[in-house]
């Protein structure tokens, strides 16, 4: 059998990248799961320990001092001290913020533990053990089943493998993760702590700085980092938050590493990537580009301008809403960055090109024409139909999530049908194990809610909404709007709702939370009704999409089978949440024919670039301790300079912001924050050439600390000498 | 004598670089007269030649070679091949060109010489000799003097020195230029050729790719070259065009050299650079950067909005104005480049410094203190007063110059008085060895009139002068306007003035050209009267600059006689588009922090940044040939691609345009076209950090030639194996 193998895509784009890399032993396409890293032979690409050091489930291995805090932290203290990025800790700094004490904008230090205080909301995840339940997961599959009654069955074994591991391991959570979709399944078990605090903070000027102008930039000049302190009960047992609880003492913390690292140094990250799509078809990648991100950054765009409309001159309002719009300008600029390198590499022309000669490949044998001939034609038929209904589906997310008060209502109204179920029948938010982090996470949402805002918003989305016509017409609303629909009606309904809803007072909505349909419907809220008029779109929805994932769940197992056959080689999955490792080496790249992007940036481009407005301050103290050149022990040789950000060619995504960069020895030397422009489209294909990431450099956290913010006391409770 | 060394200006921002430069045995700052070549010790700093093969009076040096276009060009074949920018030979080509052969978009491509066509308008000059006459120039300089009367007698002895020149050496042109302003004088004799034709201009899409975007940038992919051919009689002797001329033999051709360059090596060029203001002191800084320059580039920029607004949908007043919009554009965007760069490394403040430390120097010595005493206060009033006077002084100036009826009228009106009073005592444009320039130069700018554009330019310049009070106050416009001045009487004039005018008659105007004044008053057109009008504030004015001309010469002759104590070293003198020579090496450099720029771009960048729309479209055949790595002998070793631009710190300015740029063996390996946006404030002040200048590859211009146009006969009459 003759394998041919494809010219990737993505030398389409390496035609522009003429000088060849300074380290040719560099990184490897590949966010690895735990259970990959010891076939890696890493010790050949540079790692200096061994690799059992980083994962082994029977000893304290770094693994363990890796936290998920949705986007990623690690331990760096005996004591439960986490260094993760300012823009993950954003939510809980901000939610810890009043107008008063504003920690967002001037950051916080807590000079001794006892001034430690609550990031409201957060939480961190450290993974125990995992397990491949493959097996026990698809033995759900009978013959028979529609396609939803697949994937519902698949879920339900999946909640029960979950309630099973939790019984059986208690204080842990457990979970499931899809590694290969419809194929692999893989039960993990965390530790959750649930009293996270703030120890440092630094300024928005330094945590954020560059802000939505540098964001996904290269050069890049932002201490994008925070340190955190995780509590645990007495016992050492995950609590609540409580004064009582003590500094949680974590099997394994890093190694801060003062030296930092140097040009072409091998590094490695450890995290919690969140998604990519490496192993999906031409049609999806289509889909996305055609539709779904321009769809969505457009629609985040028009959003953030109406938030920032709603927080002018008003900064308790500009507060509650930084942390939304901050979220929103990310995805708007990561998908506008993926948006024009897919249009550059032509990535959908390039699977295209690879789908034809998998085509080719099944049809060459009648055996495996069989087995796979369907599947690209049955994965397109699913986008083609998707396509045909975005319109509708995209507007009933947004409606139900995008309003604070239609979240709220949403949730009131689906609580009380999902509550009513047996927990394991439930949605997962509503199960025993998550109620009381989806009702936190609620009340956190109220809290931010901004009235001009949330009304721009829901108007525009219900004129949207009402525009559609054919099967996107949601026919729901059609009742609550009595078959009228001027925007005059869409005016009077966000007046009177606004005016009327009971769902801004936290006490009724609590209380509210724990009623049935009935008494909800008796109670007359605007937002309740708006939640039933979506009610039945919204649930047809959900079972057109657990049909559409039996289908694809079928199709992407077989198409991963035939795939590694054809290409000759075998896949990792995509990333998925769940801990990942990626390595690669310090290094550069060409942006541009003519311009080349160096490493690292220092302190002095901090002070070029700040201009004294916003997004480019700088504290008067940096340039004092840069005339004076006061770099202590954390100037980088050569540069003779405080390093400031650093690049390197490792495979990362969303969710590993705050990971650990760390040397051969597995030291911390930087927290990774960002990837450049070139590199958002990492998510579709990843290349040596152009996919670079970007950390914060160790020296850089350590001397802002001792230097600027006298918290030597940090770096001693590290071991930093 | 202790002599204090001052730290330059240019550290402030050199602190940004920190990476040492790989070629320490780089350039200095400098624009060397030939006079200067034989100390500059070039062999030390990597020349390859004896020093006297570039230039030595008695032998036929390379210095030959160069020829002046306005900027520069070089001869390229002992058949008076001239290779120069296109931007240079733009005039030329849009004045050859009509809508339906429009040479300017489509290129231009003489297969045998009998299809060279005139470039109208275009001269070339070669310096032939050059001789100090400063003690000739200063005799003229008698007690008693007024300061007006010491500038006119300087200028008087000139016309004399030059007259007798032309004499002494028929067929040549001499000319006197005043190198260290008020000090020191040189005659130089040129050989003018009249009979410039076109030979092979790359297509717009090639010649000015990027055009306005990419301009003053890098990365750069710009083919701006031209071949030009300079003609004689059949004698060899200049002679204005003619059917019978023959290709003019240059004493000396320069060798092109297929083989190009590195990044490294030593290089360095001649040209005509036209102005630097390195010598001149901080209240002339502070003038230009508060008030002059923002003034001009704000005007340009209005003025180009004009034009391109006249120009849309309207092909032949498009390419009418084409040239005017791009040196508009050119100076505008030069001026912010350099603003933002006399802001970045606060040259003013630095100058001040420097002059604060020159002052105690000077009053330290009571003879310094009655020799040099009085400098630089008289020198802050004269900028003071031109502060002062600025705005009508620059509005007055462009109502002469930028409407084209205005000009026509201004001009014809003052011919008619210069043209009245011996040659020797007329402003030199009136002179009779320059009125035949003149006036071919009056005949081409009215053949570029669009009404439209016209009177929108006058109308703006109108009101802004009538608006003016005080001592700006523009008198003469009162009896123009009869006293009133509101925007309708504006619009009165302007609509009356283009009906009536006879200006835009190319008949008429020439027979203007011989009027008198009561003459030209009789006939009754409304420029005439206009230029009457503004007459009496443009003689006042011109008396004045005379007067501040006599005041600096004495200031800065001794102001440059004292800093050279003071600084310790030798000065060379500011730019003043006489022949030069820099040189330095082929290297990049850190335009910020964390970005490198590297010294050569590509023709798969040119592919790259290729969008098909304007100015970023690329003609299929070369991505024909790129695809088919059709690069020939022309690929550059290492990028495995044909080298399209490339940077070098030698020390370049406008003039320094179609420079040729040579190796160490003296052999033509690029031609300058440009300077980086860092590089802009070069006229200022010279940094290694951050001072490039951008040439177009010699292999790219052979590459086109040869594999896209067809033109190897051009490579093989260079000699090009």
């Amino acid at each position: 059998m003759i394998i041919r193998r494809l010219v990737p895509a993505v030398l389409v784009f390496s035609l522009l990248v003429i000088a060849p890399s300074p380290a040719r032993l560099a990184a490897d396409e590949g966010m690895f799961p735990m259970s990959e890293i010891l076939k890696l032979n890493l010790r050949a690409k540079g790692l200096e320990i061994a690799p059992e050091e980083i994962f082994s489930p029977d000893r304290a291995s770094l693994f363990f001092a890796i936290v998920s805090l949705g986007a990623t932290g690690s331990f760096v203290s005996p004591d439960g001290l986490i260094l993760t990025n300012h823009h993950v800790a954003f939510g809980g700094v901000q939610a810890a913020s009043t107008p008063e004490k504003d920690y967002l904008t001037n950051g916080f230090l807590a000079k001794t533990r006892a001034e430690e205080i609550r990031a409201p909301g957060m939480t961190a995840r450290v993974t125990e053990s995992f397990k491949d339940v493959s097996a026990e997961v698809l033995s759900a599959v009978t013959p028979g089943l529609s396609l939803a009654e697949r994937t519902k069955a698949i879920e339900k074994k999946m909640k029960e493998i979950v309630a099973a591991a939790e019984k059986a391991n208690p204080g842990k959570r457990a979970e499931v993760s899809e590694m290969f979709i419809g194929k692999s399944y893989v039960l993990f078990l965390y530790t959750s702590l649930k009293d996270i605090r703030l120890v440092f903070i630094p300024p928005l000027a330094i945590g954020n700085f560059g802000g939505e102008v540098d964001n996904w930039m290269w050069p890049r000049h932002t201490g994008d980092y925070s340190f955190l302190r995780a509590y645990a009960a007495p016992d050492g047992s995950p609590a609540d938050f409580s004064p009582k609880n003590v500094p949680f003492k974590p099997k394994r913390f890093l190694h801060v590493q003062p030296a930092g690292v140097k040009e072409g140094d091998f590094m490695f990250l450890l995290g919690y990537p969140g998604r990519t799509y490496r192993h999906y078809p031409a049609s999806y990648l289509a889909y996305e580009e055609d539709f779904r991100m321009p769809y969505v950054a457009d629609w985040y765009g028009r959003q953030i301008e109406i938030m920032e409309k709603a927080g002018a001159g008003n900064p308790a309002a500009e507060l509650k809403l930084s942390a939304r719009i901050k979220g929103l300008a990310n995805t708007m600029k990561n998908y506008r960055g993926k948006l024009k390198g897919m249009k550059k590499i032509g990535i959908v022309a390039a699977k295209k090109a690879e789908e034809t000669g998998l085509l080719k490949f099944i049809a060459a044998d009648p055996k495996r024409k069989a087995a796979y001939g369907d599947i690209l034609e049955g994965i397109e038929k699913i986008y083609a139909e998707m396509l045909l209904r975005a319109d509708s589906e995209l507007v009933l997310d947004y409606l139900r999530t995008n309003p604070v008060m239609a979240g709220l209502g949403w949730t009131v109204y689906e609580a009380a049908i999902e509550r009513s179920k047996p927990d394991l029948e439930r949605e997962s938010a509503y199960m025993e194990r998550s109620w009381p982090q989806t009702k936190e996470r609620l009340l956190l949402s109220q809290k931010n809610f901004v009235e001009a805002a949330d009304k721009a918003i829901l108007k525009e989305l219900l004129l949207r909404a009402l525009a559609l016509t054919g099967i996107n017409r949601i026919t729901g609303l059609d009742a609550l709007f009595k078959g009228k629909a001027s925007e005059a009606d869409v005016d009077a309904f966000i007046s009177r709702a606004y005016k009327t809803t009971r769902l801004a007072d936290p006490k009724a909505l609590t209380e509210m939370l724990g009623k049935s349909t009935a008494e909800l419907r008796a109670a007359g809220d605007p937002f309740i009704a708006l939640a039933e008029a979506i009610a039945p779109a919204t649930l047809e929805l959900r079972e057109r999409q657990k049909t559409r994932k039996g289908a694809l769940d079928s199709f992407f197992a077989r198409l991963s089978d035939v795939r590694e056959a054809y290409l000759a080689k075998s896949f990792i999955p995509d990333a998925n949440s769940t801990l990942r490792l990626t390595y690669g080496r310090i290094k550069g790249y060409q942006p541009v024919d003519g311009v080349r992007f160096e490493p690292f940036t220092t302190l002095a481009g901090v002070l070029d670039k700040t201009t004294g407005v916003e997004p480019f301050i700088t504290p008067e103290k940096v340039f004092d301790l840069h005339k004076a050149k006061d770099f202590g022990r954390f100037a980088h040789p050569g540069l003779e300079d405080v390093p400031v950000c650093m690049l390197y060619d490792a495979d990362t995504t969303g969710g590993n912001s705050g990971s650990p960069v760390l040397n051969a020895r597995g030291e911390l030397v930087g927290v990774n924050f960002d990837r450049t422009y070139d590199a958002t489209i990492n998510d579709y294909a990843w290349n040596e050439d152009y996919s670079r990431s970007i950390a914060v450099d160790i020296r850089y956290v350590l001397w802002l600390a001792e230097k600027y913010a006298g918290a030597g006391f940090l770096l001693a409770e590290m071991g930093v000498k």
